[in-house]
């Protein structure tokens, strides 16, 4: 471990652990602000302030407004063909706003950023803690530390990071499980028991493995697949999309990907899509091996004390025209094939999508060649794709 | 124009005009180091220093050398399908190392950025003029302006622009094309009276119009089609490859894409696909029309004065598999249609492509899943493949 402990004055006034963490220190600040550039947004299509926190619930349709689903803050599939059906023209100036609007709905309060310390374990930031959830540390300053270094003239430089006693992969997973378990629902709600691994970049070392509700506390990197599953009927592409059960503890009844799921530790991405056509689908694996790997998308959204910083792997699975899905788990109430460019509407339209899957599927349409550079803004709408740090 | 000409004292020192220009120098540093990042291969990928500026005759082959091919500096169809069918199994840890390194063909000498002052027009910068080409202007000080500015503290910031007095796009063209014709072949050699519009980004307001052989002397973006055309044979994909006449001016002999061309002033895209597929490949407009626009790439490539700052679109083409192209315009010796997994060989394993054809394909390799994420480096050489400006 890189870190050097200095206990410096402003140990009993801090109430817990000072020191002085060099190799890091001189990079973290600019790691920062660096990794997560500033949005790519042009001028004209930033939403005033108040749209880009929008509660999803008060607003999922954002230009056409059904007062019923609106008052109850759910939609039926008959809302979504309504929706998808009102085509417009792809030549006006302003057609991809609808998009740019949901890339943001990805990419909240970047301006939130210096509310965050960096997370940093053996010199690399693996992560963003925010000042007020680092407070909860202080009673388990066996297990955090909290470093400050104002060598470099006036400015003070902050990070958090873990006890250098605890120098193993399975030491610093236990240490941190047993904080978050005191930490509890109240601080970190939806604890699962599912665990993904901590490290600076896709591929690198594990330096532990962090419970997947906490993941945004702790803002490091977390890593999923998300699956395009489609069908050529004469020629035309449609998708196959999910509605959410409505008991599902998150983004209950929202619109979904046919597949898509988050990479827990231990096992690659391949597997995983496999895995996971099985159990949300129903989809055989001699079927699921055909999924392509096609990019990643990546965002940084800030929401209170939680930084998520998530890249997403994109497959596109081509089906047999009459494979139809099957839920196999209960999270999915129903599945619909719907013509791509009838999606692409509902996603321009409404919120009906969970968040993320917009990026994959506005991804999809790039791809696809539904977005051309003739529409004003395509090459900052393809650069938004991935805003987030996507390695 | 936002520009505020103040004649200041070390114009008769510097034999040319000096001036103020507060909007731009004021972001125009900051611009240069954020709008050009550094380069995100990871440190093992890094080729050493004298492999960045290869000479591209001399070392044809980057692993896989035949003296002959190397001794001329030429190759034959012969020696591209040799190549191509010794493929590699794609799970070892350097599977990736030859496309990084074609990735930093098109992207050399980054660190001499600082070499080049921004090319400032009503406040944008829309190029970076290396300071020894600017030297060049000072017989023109009625057309090109060198602006310092040192009241931000000790540091001087300096950009090259136009004269104020060139108002109107028309004015701005003609005195600049005056100052080319001067300087010659000579300083700009390749000289083709085609123009390049000039913008801060695609699809802003046209500034003016540059020669395009003098677009990277001025380091503007320069926006360009490529089209991957290809053919589905038995559920595998192969690709048409040309390789470019040995008689032509700029790469010649080199492999290339089956069409692509510069976007020069006044045409969009969507046309320039469809002209270039006719004139480079002889693909009517009845199969062209079907080209599918799939995403950008970008790069930006420093040698000696010339800064180039590319922005490709790409476009895909299924064609009929019993389609021959034929080049109509004298510039493609021949086509092959070759299997992906080939092409993806040749490109791995040698130079033969014009560097920026790399890239798209490389891009192409992506998106048709002859990539995966279990290779190492995966989300390193997805984001390098738009490292340049891409607005």
């Amino acid at each position: 471990m890189h870190t050097t402990l200095v206990i410096g004055k402003k140990l009993l006034k801090m109430g817990w652990c000072l020191c002085m963490c060099r190799p890091s220190l001189s990079t973290f600040s600019s790691l920062l602000y660096s990794k997560t550039p500033s949005l790519p947004f042009p001028s004209t299509f930033l939403p005033s302030s108040s749209s880009t926190t929008p509660s999803i619930k008060s607003n999922l349709f954002s230009s056409f407004a059904s007062s019923s689903a609106v008052a109850t803050g759910t939609f039926t599939w008959e809302d979504v063909f309504r929706i998808s059906q009102s085509a417009e023209e792809d030549n006006n100036s302003s057609y991809l706003h609808g998009y740019f609007h949901k890339v943001q709905l990805c990419n909240r309060d970047s301006g939130k950023q210096s509310e965050f310390l960096p997370f940093v374990i053996e010199g690399q930031t693996v992560g963003f803690i925010h000042s007020g959830f680092v407070e909860h540390f202080k009673s388990f300053s066996d297990v955090f530390i909290h470093i400050k270094d104002n060598s470099n003239g006036g400015s003070v430089s902050e990070c958090v990071s873990l006890h250098p006693m605890l120098k193993t992969a399975e030491e610093r997973t236990n240490a941190v499980a047993y904080v978050i378990k005191c930490l509890g629902e109240e601080h970190i709600p939806g604890i699962r028991n599912e665990f993904y691994p901590v490290v600076s970049s896709f591929g690198s070392r594990v330096l532990f493995s962090l419970e997947r509700a906490a993941a945004p506390y702790f803002g490091i990197k977390a890593y999923g697949i998300h699956m395009n599953g489609y069908v050529e009927i004469d020629g035309q592409k449609h998708l196959w999309i999910g509605k959410r059960s409505n008991t599902k503890q998150t983004y209950p009844g929202m619109l979904d990907h046919l597949v898509a799921g988050g990479l827990p530790h231990g096992i690659d991405c391949k597997e995983n899509v496999a895995k996971e056509c099985e159990e949300e689908a129903g989809i055989p694996r001699s079927i699921s091996s055909r999924a392509k790997p096609v990019g990643a998308v990546s965002y940084m959204d800030i929401d209170g004390y939680r930084y998520k910083r998530d890249v997403l792997f994109c497959y596109d699975l081509k089906l047999p025209e009459n494979f139809v899905p099957k839920n196999e788990d209960g999270e999915v109430e129903s599945f619909k094939l719907i013509p791509v460019r009838q999606v692409a509407e509902v996603i321009r339209k409404t919120q009906f999508f969970k968040a993320n899957c917009s990026l994959v599927i506005i991804d999809f349409l790039f791809r696809h060649g539904y977005i051309s550079p003739e529409n004003v803004g395509y090459l900052d709408l393809l650069r938004s794709l991935r805003i987030g740090d996507c390695s």
